[in-house]
């Protein structure tokens, strides 16, 4: 198994993306392509890749963050995103993983690998694991900003898929994100979506609140791009807030009783709590309806986020999951709504 | 100054209304006026209301939580969330407060009291308040679920001038919650919005993302009520995690340490956080643009919270903000923007 990594962009920088690459080589055994320019070479100095199975993939351009997707993805095509998507797509790579610009990377994949038939819109999967044991899966997490009801049904049949297979839950439970619980609630979007939703053979369970998200109150929470993107950063920019505070207090405490304030973040969970907090742990969000394994990792993502995502990668390859996801969604196309 | 207490719902509990308007009518010195049924006595019994300044006003209807609005107004005029917002029309109160049905609320203010002339959509306002001195305010909060451009521009001119009078920030910054800072991102509804804005007087300061709103980046946050409302419970459901995290860290260290818990989350400043982490501790949050001062508290507020949104009606009644907002709407009609 070849997964491919983009080492191209400017954001991460590439020695986190080289770090997170080596430790996924040592952890999973996986091999892996670093799809950038020969700049890369110079990070790597000195360092015995070939014994760790990891590679190089020349890509002599970059697309840069803010860049318009389309017209980035036409006229770069050798920047390492389109190189690291056409390494999928010929069968070279088994998934492709990138933290760059997020539009050019769904944008790639739709161009270059197209969509598993019967998907309309690919969006992206988020899995939210702030909570101990009860992690949901939110989609689409930014990749469709004005949807369609059809495209909504279509998530919450891809993210039920993606929980059965990846978290292991047999009939996940779908809840639409509104803002009641109440069939009469929400956008002309939320209430035509309720209405089909309720018409297919998915664990569909109704709509559910922005407080309902933490608690588990569904396995896959399905809304729009727009609303899930507000929603995944304003949880990030929480998850900062929230981590401060903890750090703050055990520091106050410390001070107060003179304690060593390290062995008191362990005593105390916080560090535990940091990492559950720290989107830069995550494993990246799927693209899932696009016919290939593609991960967008975080933006701000560091070495050990790489890995994670690497590990996602690995998982999705090993189950099968695009295989999967390509018989439910013929499944529905054959008439079980 | 009269301010009128709905305290006809079966949400909150009576006694918490009550238990916050007795506390208010100490601290604040006003005179209030409990709107609900005879039953209220009940509860009252062996109180010197007339000494604290508390009187009984009857309303004999109550309209539940999960009634049909618009229906509901209509059918119960003698409901006590009609009732309160008819003693604002006649000049008997200065302002009204409900815990009950936002949609009965906002749908009875708008068809008895009707609009502040030039205003389409009155809207929610709600100040965020979980990073000590950087309160934010963001809205519509949930009262208009489908919006126009128009709408949002107007909910910015309300929102600064009640952060400008209520706040005291001369020049509030308005930020478009969007999916990204750039002009082109977000749903047609944003990208039209972010057009019209920078056409405005208004300091508007561009589209903000959803990480940004704890970090004070903007002032004034304006986004259409489907999104306000699910990111404002998002907050809410994160802050409960949050302050258990806390209070359970404290905990445990306190049991490691055979440590008193309580001086232990005293001396690490976890009661403090856990005040500005409640949203049960919040003023409630203003309905804006129609023409009298209506307060809209949280369905599950306690007596604390209540207490809080009389000192919010106090200090709008006060300062005149209704006349400012009048005039603040009239200056763009009259060619400002």
């Amino acid at each position: 198994m070849l997964i491919a990594v983009d080492a191209g962009g400017v954001e991460p920088a590439p020695h986190q993306i080289v770090g997170g690459v080596i430790k996924a080589a040592h952890e999973y055994g996986v091999d892996i392509a670093l799809v950038g320019s020969k700049s890369l070479l110079h990070v790597l100095a000195g360092r015995s890749l070939k014994k760790l199975g990891i590679s190089i993939i020349e890509a002599s351009q970059v697309i840069a963050p803010h860049e318009s997707p389309m017209k980035a993805v036409r006229s770069k095509p050798d920047s390492s995103i389109v190189v690291g998507v056409n390494l999928v797509r010929d069968g070279v790579a088994s998934a492709f993983i990138s933290a760059g610009n997020t539009g050019a990377v769904v944008c790639a994949a739709l161009l270059n690998l197209g969509k598993i038939p019967g998907v309309e819109r690919p969006a992206l999967a988020s899995i939210i694991n702030l909570i101990p044991s009860a992690p949901v899966l939110l989609m689409d997490a930014g990749a469709n900003i004005d949807c369609r009801p059809s495209h909504l049904v279509q998530f919450s049949r891809l993210g039920s898929i993606y929980v059965r297979e990846v978290l292991g839950i047999s009939s996940p439970r779908v809840g639409l994100l509104s803002n009641g619980a109440e069939e009469t609630k929400g956008t002309q979007l939320v209430q035509k979506t309720y209405k089909l939703l309720k018409k297919t053979d998915l664990n569909f369970i109704g709509s559910i609140e922005g407080h309902d998200i933490l608690k588990k109150a569904a396995d896959v929470i399905i809304t729009d791009g727009f609303t899930g993107n507000i929603v995944l950063k304003t949880i990030e920019g929480i998850s900062d807030s929230w981590l401060f505070s903890l750090r703050q207090a055990g520091a106050v405490f410390a001070k107060a009783y003179r304690l060593p304030s390290r062995a008191l973040h362990r005593d105390m969970g916080i560090e535990s709590w940091a990492k559950r907090l720290d989107y830069r742990e995550y494993g990246g969000v799927c693209l899932l309806g696009v016919n290939g394994n593609i991960i967008k990792a975080h933006g701000r993502s560091q070495a050990h986020a790489i890995k994670n995502a690497i590990g996602t990668a690995k998982r999705m390859v090993e189950q099968d999951v695009l295989q999967k996801m390509k018989e439910g969604v013929s499944e529905q196309a054959n008439g079980s709504a």
